[in-house]
């Protein structure tokens, strides 16, 4: 514990450090420019594993294009290998990057949500597709609902660290798929304001549900000029074969002007090589084909390269989401797409834990700072996740989103100048008070140098005790049901509904209808 | 979640997965060489800080010197100003770091736990003088005893990504000071033959116990020829003054020829300025000051540079461990270790939480992970610390170590070479099995490129419910009580005991002695 000469603070002094603290609203603003550098990689290494994945496109090529993929890319010189595969020159893709998106913008339906997609920012999202939610009042999994993902979109309204929101379970009682993805999206704008996404079962789904995204916009027109929804597509199934619906969807959402997100997962050990090095070649060509044959199509459509690499626990073969194989993973990740300067996702804070606990905490501080902190742009997953991605939790979310503003405040670094160097203030100190809580720097730091937890406790063990010792898991639940008995966002009026409900089979009960238990 | 093509593993090659899974005992070694490297401060401001800390040490200076320190410093050029403080002249602190040591062995009783003290290797240790500890019965807090001490040292001695033991929590039970820093060392040595540390009252406390860290190894020359024992000394009170009982420590270490740990502890906003590279320039002044002492009095001498730079809620004052802010002074501190070239320690892992909840985990993974990656050397506090240092948890503590074989495999990066590019790998599995578990390479690389957890939990949501559906805090109580109850190491023998016994107030059972309740 640090030592103090235990000076006494004059009582002018504190009584305007009582004023400023009485007014403190600081809170980390997402979007944060990045300034703290995590680099897994050398700048060496990043081009040899950037040649590498060239040389996989070029030499290997990408298995079962759709036909209209296939035309795009052999009208832009690719090749078809003997066995079929789609090949791309090295000259090629380097043209492709050039001509991908760099910079754009993502539009939420309100427009105080936009932000940009960039490479060093720092920006947080949900993800996923997890099928089990760990009920607040029993504590225990259970397949998760349209409910539920309602719910999360509401929570999610609320949180302000976290950009945007995609789907962070299924619905699983909707068996009929078209079913699914139409009342997927519509639970999560009825929840929320912000950029949404989810992934979609078939190309035609895009293109059938149109309607209600141009609805939510009121207007084709509106909704041309600021899509608020990117379609997730995963385009590639490890190792390096195109997924014809998704690539489909992808086609779909390019011709419906949406923002595309190609992923590719290859999982280490398992869909790809057990080497780190070779998964991350391996994701960086399936991504790369992926946004090449996107950009064929559209140039400069915006597509957010997703090259989540995964790892295995190899006494297994099963995905293992919290590692340290995993921090490094994504990091590098991040590293490849801040290279390539187009905007990049990354998968962290997929935890193995079941339940929010320390394991969670540290799992997911580990690897979503890795990743937030190397550069790529998007970090997905990064609340809410449980259980390798097959579990998600409310409480979990809120108390991630406590991690990430701790976060956000370490990407933005320490600024060094003459008046933060502070030689003056330490003179004056030491010959003044002793003690600097009074200082008129202090004052003018409280809300710009610091971030102030919203959920983490900092009171002292007596006080803690006499509050009713509470984990962070108590807190977050206490917080969790005054969100959800409080917060009923009215983001869809009533006219808009009414068409919407007339025209598609939504099954989510109107907004404003209580539908949670708390 | 990754999509796989499901394609079916032969036989064969699932038997030889599972032959090879069965022999995996792979963990972290301590002492990673660091290949992933975070960085805060730019290669510029570490040496604008640099020089503002020099500015600080030659206009400023430090307060009350002691009589012996004074003379050595004023025989090597330092000066003192008309307010009685001792003025540092910028060459000649430049020429101390230039002395100072760079790299030497810390020791162990045992020569297996001997290691290097350098910068860019990443080390954890223990450390705090935590008053409370969390009952593993209760789950409350209550006063730390020496018989705690002694438990925590038996739990340490099994930890395998701790190399020292600097005792985590104070006997409150012994009131005399120096029965209380004879039978801290006693306790330390009887539960681990890691490398041992803690402050000491006075200087004389470190001559008069100097025999029985003697006895403890074999003789005197056996002791100056491995001294396994670090004197901590708080030489500073911040802002910018000595403290001067623990600069007698500091000297009493020194002519025992024991490694000295430096430390001081500037709390932003507090004992230090608010701007956080305001306080990063005070420490180093604080910390670059008691260094040179130290080398005035025996140039080379065996010192860890301690800045330990520490943050205020601003709201309140108090100290707060668990922050951005606090990741990011610790790795900064660590950048500035690293750019002297002298081993440096910082404090991390110092969680506000008061249980090994969610916040513990995630505030300790943030700060430590931050402060392991800025190549600094040392990272103290690093297991079993909660409630900003206050408390002391043994299930905390081994739930820690597992994070830690984390951060190690983080540090350690990914090694790119031909091989792990995997390019051949990938062609390979394409054209063949389609599934790279049964590969020669993922055979080999299981255990080299993988850790395996002890404590985190990877099962499946079903299996995890049917195993009890334990958080991590239940499986590290179960641990706990494990070792406590079976690791009663015998690392005194009869006959150096019953002479230390004759000769100090030993106050803990002998070793073999039933304990611990569990």
């Amino acid at each position: 514990m640090p030592r103090s000469r235990h000076s006494s603070i004059s009582p002018r002094d504190l009584a305007r450090h009582h004023r400023k603290r009485d007014q403190i609203t600081a809170t980390m603003n997402p979007g944060t420019e990045l300034v703290s550098i995590f680099k897994p990689l050398s700048d060496h290494d990043v081009k040899r594993i950037h040649h590498a994945a060239l040389d996989l496109l070029a030499q290997v090529g990408i298995a079962q294009p759709t036909e209209r993929i296939k035309q795009a890319a052999l009208n832009h010189g690719c090749k078809i290998s003997q066995q079929g595969r789609l090949l791309f020159p090295r000259a090629i893709v380097e043209d492709m990057i050039d001509k991908a998106a760099k910079e754009f913008i993502m539009y939420g339906r309100d427009p105080a949500f936009d932000f940009e997609a960039c490479s060093n920012k720092v920006n947080f999202c949900t993800g996923g597709a997890a099928v089990l939610m760990l009920d607040i009042e029993q504590r225990k999994y259970r397949p998760s609902t349209l409910i539920d993902l309602y719910d999360l979109a509401r929570v999610c309204d609320t949180l302000e660290n976290v950009q945007w929101f995609t789907r962070p379970v299924v619905a699983t009682e909707i068996e009929n798929l078209f079913e699914l993805d139409i009342n997927t999206i519509y639970a999560c704008a009825a929840g929320t304001q912000k950029h949404i996404a989810t992934s979609f079962t078939m190309g035609h789904h895009v293109t059938d549900m149109l309607p209600m995204l141009e609805a939510l916009s009121k207007g084709k027109q509106a909704f041309s000029e600021r899509p608020y929804c990117t379609a997730h597509a995963t385009t590639i199934v490890s190792p390096m074969t195109f997924a014809g619906e998704s690539l489909d969807v992808a086609c779909a959402a390019v011709d419906a002007g949406m923002p595309v997100n190609v992923l590719t997962g290859p999982q280490a050990g398992a869909t790809a090589p057990a080497a780190l090095a070779g998964t991350l070649v391996q994701g960086c060509a399936e991504s790369l084909g992926s946004m090449c044959v996107i950009n064929m199509l559209k140039p400069g459509h915006p597509v957010i390269l997703s090259n989540w690499t995964f790892i295995s626990d190899l006494r297994t073969g099963a995905f293992t989401g919290g590692g340290g194989e995993q921090a490094l993973l994504g990091a590098a990740s991040g590293q490849m797409s801040a290279f390539y300067g187009i905007p990049g996702g990354v998968g962290a804070g997929m935890s193995d834990s079941k339940v929010p606990d320390n394991q969670a905490g540290f799992e997911k501080a580990l690897t979503i700072m890795s990743a937030a902190l190397s550069g790529g742009g998007f970090v997905y997953e990064s609340v809410g996740m449980l259980s390798s991605l097959l579990g998600c939790s409310i409480e979990a979310m809120i108390i991630d989103d406590d991690m990430l503003s701790n976060i956000h405040r370490i990407a933005k670094g320490i600024e060094v100048n003459d008046a933060t160097l502070s030689v003056s203030v330490v003179a004056d100190t030491v010959d003044g008070p002793g003690h600097f809580l009074g200082h008129s720097q202090t004052l003018e730091l409280m809300e710009s140098e610091y971030v102030y937890p919203r959920q983490a406790d900092r009171l002292s063990p007596d006080d803690w005790h006499d509050t009713g010792a509470k984990d962070a898991w108590d807190r977050a639940t206490e917080r969790a049901k005054q969100i959800l008995s409080q917060h009923y966002p009215d983001y869809i009026d009533s006219t808009t509904d009414d068409y919407i409900r007339n025209h598609f089979p939504i099954k989510l009960p109107k907004p404003g209808v209580t539908t949670s238990p708390a």
